[in-house]
Formats: structure tokens, C-alpha cells, sequence
């Protein structure tokens, strides 16, 4: 099986001009099959405001009525990811910004407005394996944005650790893959304040006593939570770090089942 | 040669919803290869109105300063292709959008600052073709905007009609292109305010003709350039109208050289 290398960069990362050229410079080294995707969450909060479109985010997620939806998808589909794609394309990496609605490449479902209601928020049903391979059998690098469709005419805000996951998971069938998810911070730390604290490893046993602890919470819940799934799904090797990972002998967290 | 169409949509037929659907249940019924290239100036404008960046238009062209280049990137890549895409792809049309930093597909330099500053505007140099044929071979079809790019991580603001006759005029050398540019009025009219007072013909000699009289001004003069620089470079067939000529055996503007 050939490998595949999938990276979700995080906003933060994102944000931060100097910190994304870096990023994408790392990236463009990965040899071998690779895609990337990515989120931009602040980014639209901050055109949010900037228009005086209101927005709520309830656990993290965003309420994404019609206009939060025009918003992330100017912001995600447009700015964020053909920024990336022009980028990667100055050094030598032949990118292709997709939303789910690009070839059809990723299809979800709108989330059932209950018990909250998200409004345009899918979850992915299907990723177009196939549209994935011939892109990258042509030398193309996939920039996925956190965008999907329902197949039926409508975008649907997806959470982009969700999209990687459901990504990695549906390749897995083809492809050893390993997910990185690049954020910055080395990993996931005990103490989120000390970059020593670093755990390095992270199973089901252990992160439900995490979680009882209290050592887990919050955003890294779904983010540990879409890594096993894609192990489940067969993905050969999950990590969470820094974006040094990529390339470098560092340390990270490795996510087990 | 195979045929391939490359359909420009105009801005008056994407601001408006009706109008953008019956547009695309035409051209999604197109047979053979196709491509469509769309603008989005009018919608930019609201958006940059909203958030409040000032824009000035010259000779119809906008001046790109940073802040305008990043909403044309939102609204033209983002907002406006992706719901384009969407909407083909309920409609089983396998869209695929692009901006020329996609797949490397349209490069372009950066307008020269002399006699006026554009800014990031850019005017196309080369069209991947090979990129172009991969897509279209795998039944995909691409849906371009009006941004390019020069490869060196700078996205550039390219007129539409622009892209599209560069496009038809570099897919030229491998396929019989009929260039069609879809507007709200049936074509080149002799009196703006009378549908009925269409122009069927336009050659170099009687275009020179009509710029004298006054018939041919604004906006027109560099669209019907951009089709005789077309038709230069062997595109087939080069037509000025409604999206009714898509489908339908109506009345446009033929140019010829």
C-alpha cells in the first residue's frame, strides 16, 4: 500500500503569516502522497464582526445560519484557501483547493436541528475516494477546506478535524495513512500552560481516566474523539503536535486505541 | 477534435437567484466537454461597502489594493464559485472551482504600474491546458473565477471575459472551442434600451464602424477585444448573448474576424 500523509492545520497556526509560511514550507517537504486541510474559524469571527453578521458558538461549534454560512464560506473557500493553495504553489507543490462541493469530493449530512439546533452544520457522510485518487495520482495536492455538501445544492459548515478524520478514515481503505493534526501547542499537555507537560501517548483506557481527571477537556474531547475514529476506520498511525512533527524528530501525542 | 464549450456567465445573471438557476439547469444540460468562467464584481462591491474597505473603479477595471484583493478572493473563489458548484452539483453536473492558483491552472503578471496603478491585477500569460484536459477526460467540469495567479504566491484580480478568451483561445490547440459570453440583454444591442435592436454580426471591419458611430462604447469595447483575441488563436465560434443560447435556437451577436 502506498502511504498517505494527511495534515490539519489549526487556526492559530493559520492566523499567524510568518507561522503558516513556515507551516506550508514543511508541508511542500512531506514527499510522497499528501493532503492537506484546514480550518479558519477566527478568521471568520473576525469578518463576522466586521460586517455585523452576529454568531453564536455553542460547545465550540458555530451557529451557522444563511449568512454565518456566506461568511465561512468567503473565508474558508476563498481567503484561507487559495492564499494556501497560491502559497504552496510558489514552492513547487501543486495544490488544488477543494470544498465538498468540488468534485463532489466530501458529502454530509445537515445535523438534525435537535437537541440544539446548528443550523447549516453537516456531518460527513462520504468522501469521494476515487476523485481523491486521481488527483493525487496526477502529482495534485488536495487543500480541503471545512466545507461540505449535501449533494443537493447546499454548502454545509463542517468542523475541519471532522473532515481530516473522515478523510483519513475513507483513504485508509486504500492508502497506510497517517493523520497529523498540527496545532501550537506540542501536543496534548497536562497543563496547558507548560509545554513540558506533554503527554506522549494517549489510548481509549487512559483517556477515559483523562477525562475523569479532568486532564482532557473542552475542544480536545472531539478532537481525541475524531482520531479513534479514524483508527477504528483503519488509519495507521494518528498524532497530535506541533507542526514541527512533520518533518522533524519531535515529540508529539500519539493516539492509540 | 473534440468540442468543448466555455460559457461565460455574467454578473447581472449571478446576483440574481432565479436567474443563476435557470442558468445553470442550461448550461448543466450542455452536452460534451464544458467550462464556465464566472464573475462577481457587483457582489464584491457590496461586500466591500459592508465591511467598509473603499474601492475605485477605472475604465470598468477595479483598483486591487490588498484589502480589496482579499473580499474579490472571498466572494468570487469563495462565496460565489462554491455555490455555483453546489448548485451544479445537485443538478448532476460534477463541477469542479478553480482559481488560476489551483492546480497551477491560469498564470498571470502583474499589470505594470504605468500609466495607471491597478494593483493586484493581473493579466493572463499562460493556461494549463493539460491540467484543464486531465479534468474534463475524467468528466469533470471546471467552473474558473476571475482570479489568477503568478506563481509566486501572489493572487491576482483577472477580468472574467478576460480568462474565459484565454482560456478558449489555449484550449484551441486541442479542441474545437465555441466561446459563448452570457449576459442579461440577447447580445450586442444598437440601442441598450431595445432588445429588439440586436447586432447578429460583428467583423473587425464593421466593429471599427460602429466605434466611430458611437454604437460601441464602455464596457463593450473590451469584451468584443477579448473575443476577436479569441478567434486569433482558432477558437470556432465566438457569441455575445442571453444564456438562451446555450439550448435554444434564439438570436445573439456572432463576432468574426
Amino acid at each position: 500500500m502506498d502511504k498517505l500523509h494527511i495534515v490539519k492545520v489549526g487556526g492559530n497556526i493559520i492566523e499567524n503569516k510568518k507561522n503558516i509560511q513556515n507551516f506550508l514550507l514543511d508541508f511542500a517537504k512531506l514527499r510522497g502522497y499528501k493532503i492537506l486541510v484546514h480550518g479558519g474559524g477566527k478568521e471568520a469571527s473576525k469578518i463576522s464582526q466586521k460586517i455585523g453578521v452576529p454568531f453564536q458558538i455553542i460547545n465550540g461549534r458555530r451557529i451557522t445560519d444563511a449568512a454565518n454560512l456566506d461568511i465561512i464560506t468567503m473565508v474558508y473557500a476563498g481567503k484561507i484557501n487559495k492564499n494556501i493553495v497560491g502559497q504552496l504553489q510558489a514552492i513547487q507543490c501543486n495544490a488544488l483547493g477543494l470544498s465538498g462541493a468540488d468534485g463532489n469530493s466530501i458529502l454530509a449530512k445537515k445535523r438534525s436541528p435537535k437537541p440544539i439546533d446548528f443550523g447549516f452544520v453537516g456531518d460527513v457522510t462520504k468522501v469521494n475516494i476515487s476523485f481523491f485518487k486521481i488527483l493525487i495520482d496526477q502529482g495534485i495536492t488536495p487543500v480541503c477546506c471545512a466545507i461540505s455538501h449535501d449533494g443537493d445544492g447546499q454548502l454545509l459548515n463542517t468542523n475541519a478535524d471532522t473532515i481530516a478524520a473522515s478523510l483519513a478514515g475513507s483513504m485508509a481503505a486504500e492508502f497506510e495513512v497517517t493523520l497529523s493534526y498540527c496545532f501550537e501547542k506540542n501536543g496534548v499537555l497536562e497543563n496547558i500552560e507548560d509545554e513540558s507537560s506533554l503527554i506522549t501517548k494517549i489510548n481509549l483506557k487512559t483517556y477515559k481516566s483523562m477525562i475523569k481527571k479532568g486532564l482532557i477537556h473542552s475542544g480536545m474531547i472531539p478532537k481525541i474523539e475524531n482520531c479513534f475514529n479514524a483508527l477504528r476506520k483503519g488509519v495507521n498511525q494518528v498524532r497530535i503536535g506541533s507542526p514541527k512533527i512533520i518533518n522533524e524528530a519531535v515529540q508529539y501525542t500519539k493516539i492509540e486505541l
